[in-house]
């Protein structure tokens, strides 16, 4: 009888992160495509745009103005989602296991939102950027974490989590195309990381072992699934990725925040996301969209949530064939279950082909 | 001290189907939109349109044509995600608990993908379309499930859970315009559905009820969150719905499966899915793109898996403001917990204020 090939036949994997199944097709990737095509972005943005409200001077949307800052810029975002002060949510149990008790859960969330620019530059992107600059978008991801840290220790801010992410591109949502990220701080851990978190600690009871450290040494091993590596970092696409090109750099020792991190750490760090985004912009020959985003120890952690947090980021980019066809993870995708059309092995096959030199700034 | 507005007040709410939770943030409807905006549908569209590939009579992009079908038509799927014949994937556990065990899981997939064209007419959509002949979709659909129970019972075909779904629109990941659904029907129940199948489980043992069951009488006391009603289904906008205008369609009373369905059913739902969806159209006075599925009992199912089922419909659609500006559930959405922007009660409220007529039509 005929062997099972995982470059051809359906099979579907287990994600020990979310706890969840998806569905590999590769086969599909053969399939012509009628549908939708993204806008390919603008190739000639100026360094400064007056009508930007992230670049150095200028006005924001509720008033204010930008500081004429020359490197990274932190300020708290004009239309954030969770609020320091709000009033205080009841316990809404009556007690008496009523429909309503059985059925309607909710809490109240504070926290707060920052808006972090990397550059002044309007036309910067990560994979443009100088490695040293990018060494300083993550000392102020670091500063920003002690900072939001200390605040819940000593004035006991509603701040436990602290979600740092950046989204890229117009498919990905983005409303201005200066270079930044955002920091979103809640005081519950949000249902992706407490997911992670029982996954470390299931994983722990089961093995006395750390899920990611085990899964750092596994893909050293087998070496098929790794795009870039460093002394402290390894970038993988994840045996689980959803998206055609979803990456993940883990740290290779235990580190369970920004805030853990040396210097050297910083430096390797800054080198992967730089060499990772450049390798995405060659991809398609785009400034190529995904939203990334930290994972890692909760502020103030002790105890388990400190022992278990290993620290790593999610990249997690739409496009499937080309700057201007994406993956669509819709219908079968919300209702069954999620579906991608090539293996990892093979998304991390291409990208690690590809050259380091960033080959999209020459088109620019 | 100030109350606590569920209006203007963030806070999570709890989704006992999925057993995780959502972020409401009510206030940030405020927020202005420079991002990417969808492109309008095309307004002209024919009836019979020759480049299509499930108009009838004509060609499909593998070749085979079409029969010249005046009503609904189901085909297999020219590109399927899942195959009926596939070599067996050998089980992988060495047993010997290596790092490789414990982190790579994997289950090869058989079954089966197929198309179904709701009409022959290319330029149609549901909401456009007569409320009898959505009957006729929704007997479709019946026939499919029976038939392919039956070839899992008489031929051991691999067919479990028969997932039926629409993606609506280029925003949707839509390929063809032509009105029309899928059916996948894989070996295994998909993550989704078994997630619901587990929280099923799990309330029934708690409270010796049906999860759904309770969720209705609950919505038919409170009513904020109904939209639409009539004998056999209710429509709402449910209570930790993430899509800003997400929906279910959900049977009054307890049904395991379309195939349970008695023809005044039928005729409920395909009432519902016609006033819904014209509603839907009226929102933003666009042909409103959507996801949309049915959730159900497995193919053949007997003892816990028959008796916790409970007939219901999804309904995803992306748009948050307008017919172009559409809601991202990326960044923080993606790394953290999925955020909305207004609260369910509200969206229920706007849909219920909707015309029952179709305005759209008179723009086409
Ligand atoms: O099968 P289609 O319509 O070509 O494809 C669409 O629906 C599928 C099932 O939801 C998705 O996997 C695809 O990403 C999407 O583009
Ligand atoms: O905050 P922005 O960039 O305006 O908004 C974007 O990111 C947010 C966080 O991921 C999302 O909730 C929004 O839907 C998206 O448009």
């Amino acid at each position: 009888s005929q062997e099972f090939d995982f470059t051809d036949n359906s099979h579907r994997r287990y994600n020990p992160l979310t706890d969840s199944w998806i569905l590999v097709s590769p086969h599909r990737a053969k399939r012509p495509w009628l549908g939708q095509q993204e806008t390919p972005a603008k190739s000639t943005v100026p360094e400064y745009d007056e009508k930007c409200f992230l670049c150095p001077g200028n006005k924001r949307v509720t008033g204010g103005a930008n500081p004429k800052y020359e490197s990274t810029y932190v300020f708290q975002n004009d239309f954030a989602a969770v609020k320091i002060d709000q009033p205080a949510l009841a316990v809404q149990d009556s007690g008496k296991d009523t429909l309503k008790d059985r059925l309607i859960k909710v809490q109240g969330v504070r926290g707060n939102c920052f808006v972090i620019c990397f550059s002044p530059k309007h036309n910067l992107t990560i994979p443009q950027m100088a490695v040293k600059d990018l060494f300083t978008v993550i000392s102020t991801w670091q500063g920003l974490y002690n900072d939001l840290a200390k605040q819940a220790r000593d004035d006991n801010k509603p701040f436990k989590y602290l979600q740092i992410f950046e989204n890229k591109g117009t498919a990905m949502g983005c409303s201005n195309l200066h270079p930044h990220g955002q920091a979103w701080c809640l005081e519950e851990i949000p249902s992706e990381v407490s997911q992670e978190f029982k996954s470390f600690d299931k994983y722990k009871h089961a093995h006395n072992a750390d899920l990611l450290g085990d899964y750092v040494k596994l893909e050293m091993e087998d070496r098929s699934r790794i795009v870039l590596e460093n002394d402290s970092f390894l970038v993988i696409v994840p045996y689980w990725a959803v998206w055609p090109f979803e990456t993940m750099i883990v740290a290779k020792t235990k580190t369970p925040s920004i805030a853990h991190f040396t210097d050297k750490q910083k430096e390797d760090l800054a080198s992967m996301m730089k060499q990772l985004t450049v390798k995405y912009d060659n991809l398609f020959e785009t400034s190529f969209p995904y939203s990334m985003g930290l994972h890692q120890a909760p502020l103030n952690a002790t105890g388990d949530e400190l022992n278990n947090a290993w620290f790593h980021m999610h990249f997690y980019p739409p496009l499937l064939r080309s700057a201007t066809v994406r993956k669509f993870l819709v219908g079968f995708e919300m209702l069954g279950e999620p579906q991608r059309d090539l293996t990892a092995e093979q998304a991390a096959d291409r990208l690690r082909k590809l050259d380091g030199v960033h080959h999209y700034t020459e088109n620019l």
